[in-house]
């Protein structure tokens, strides 16, 4: 048997079971430890023989643990998690607050090195897979323009705000990427697409009986920031139709870009990646075990600091050995 | 103005013709020079005022380059010419033939050590690009199979095939992915697919006068290794068909990997990249130019060695400094 990368995980929700299962899929790794804010006797996991520890007791069980993976959301979790954790672990986050990408970089870096640990932050699909798309395909072709379209899937955040409302008791929201643009950007004519010719919204509605409909689908599809900058659709459905049709969170997206090559710029090329998903927290957390194998490997090399998906290699992410990856794959 | 990058080109085909333009596309880059095995003096390069040398004289040269770049074929250009060339520069190849890979990447990495220069072997995107969609989606997605497919675009090497037949004047051979098949992968179901299933062939061949039409189709479709495998289709043209319509070096292709996550592998999912390029070598040359300035960077940090792209990190390729890609792009 080889050596195997012992995974712990910080916060036992969608995200952190997902880490559970991807693990499960990786012979090189194994769950030591999961660490809750929960009581611990109350949490069922899904690994056998797993100890389950009080999250404010993970630093005394480091030496237990080769990465761990941070599955707190990045609006208040992270940005304390990801830095206080890095003192005594390799970690991994999902950090997907853009605009705030910089100053999470700053802190978990000085963190990392003054531990001389490995903090790779913002890995997922997007940060994370679509990212490493967009830089690969502009510094290939840098005469050209990039477009990323998400869904077909399910915002939270989206749908939270639709459950705010008065009258509301359950809430779906779906983003939809407009097949006309899609097929314009594919065109390799380089639109210039505004919000709304992007991506529409549907939303699916389980309102209180005897709730003003009307007034509930205005509240929607005029709410600043979130809807009215779209051309939104309003489902009123019953409880049961919810769950029996809107109970999963798919997601997906594409990273399209379309450039110019030669002399006088008379090739066109189009480069296009897409995911398309029955389980948003299931393939965000496939992506971060397989980081976590590249965040093991650059600890045991020595290396300490803050990484994104734009700093590793592919091969380190990878189970199979450079020269197998050389044969087999290049 | 900034420290330019300084490329050379050895050998000026369509590869290094595409090097050339994509060049002149990075304001980070110049060409300094071009070696050809013809007389130098023969030679019309598109970039006024850089030198055309002798590529016998090359190692004469090489402090007027950063990075050579060797454009010249798998067969019997780069097995010599890459080991040879990077004793005195660093240098990046588009070796594509795959089952030689590891015995190039061998003789290149000693000679790299040796000199303590960087080799980039197998640049390009097949192998390249699509490379790394393979690695990187294998990583994610452990639990799955991935399927390439090529085209719709001109083989070269088929059209060369068809060329040599008895009667034959001139050929265009197209590869075409089978949309059922295409189908089939992105549905998730992880088909088995033959050779046949994949992939089919068509030819547009312009005949000698008089020429027996019917025994060259049959030549084409049952040559072994070539076609016979396929179901290809043969159309005479004119040679004035020939040229309006054919003459072009298109390309492209998809790598698709669909693979289960969830504890009981409950879900599917599907992620494919694509490239619709309307010059094959145009394409080609932009990503060993990207590449290039990785190479460029790494000789600078101080490594040596043969490396291709599954060893180098994506923000290695832009011109885009790391902070700007994490502010802008991650």
């Amino acid at each position: 048997m080889k050596e195997q990368i012992r995974i712990g995980i910080l916060g036992y929700g969608n995200l952190g079971k997902g880490v559970e299962c991807a693990v499960k899929q990786n012979e090189d790794m194994k769950l030591t430890a999961v660490f809750t804010r929960r009581a611990p006797e109350s949490l069922k996991i899904l690994t056998e023989g797993v100890p389950v520890y009080s999250a404010a007791d993970a630093a005394a069980h480091a030496n237990e643990v080769d990465v761990l993976i941070l599955c707190g959301g990045s609006a208040t979790d992270l940005p304390e998690q990801t830095p206080e954790m890095v003192k005594y672990f390799n970690v991994i986050d999902s950090f997907d607050t853009h605009a705030r990408i910089p100053e999470h970089f700053a802190n978990v870096d000085a963190a990392a090195k003054a531990s001389g640990k490995i903090g790779i932050i913002s890995c997922g699909w997007d940060p994370g897979m679509f990212s490493l798309n967009r830089v690969y395909a502009s510094a290939v072709l840098p005469n050209g323009k990039d477009y990323t379209f998400w869904g077909k899937g399910v915002s939270q955040g989206h749908s939270d705000a639709v459950r705010r409302i008065e009258g509301v008791v359950d809430a779906r929201q779906y983003t939809i990427p407009v097949d006309e643009a899609l097929e314009q950007v594919r065109s390799g004519s380089n639109p210039e697409l505004t919000t709304r010719q992007k991506h529409t919204r549907e939303c699916f509605v389980v309102a209180e009986e005897g709730a003003d409909l009307a007034r509930i689908e205005k509240e929607i599809v005029t709410m600043p920031n979130y809807f009215a900058d779209y051309d939104t659709t309003v489902h009123f459905i019953s409880m049961e139709e919810m769950k029996a049709n809107h109970s999963g969170i798919p997601h997906g997206g594409f990273v399209i870009r379309s450039g110019k090559t030669g002399w006088n710029e008379e090739y066109s090329n189009v480069i296009e990646y897409s995911l398309k998903l029955d389980s948003n927290p299931a393939f965000t957390s496939s992506v971060i075990v397989a980081y976590a194998r590249a965040a093991y490997r650059m600890a045991k090399e020595g290396m300490s600091g803050c990484k994104t998906v734009l700093d590793i290699a592919p091969a380190q992410l990878s189970a199979y050995d450079p020269a197998y990856l050389r044969e087999h794959m290049l």
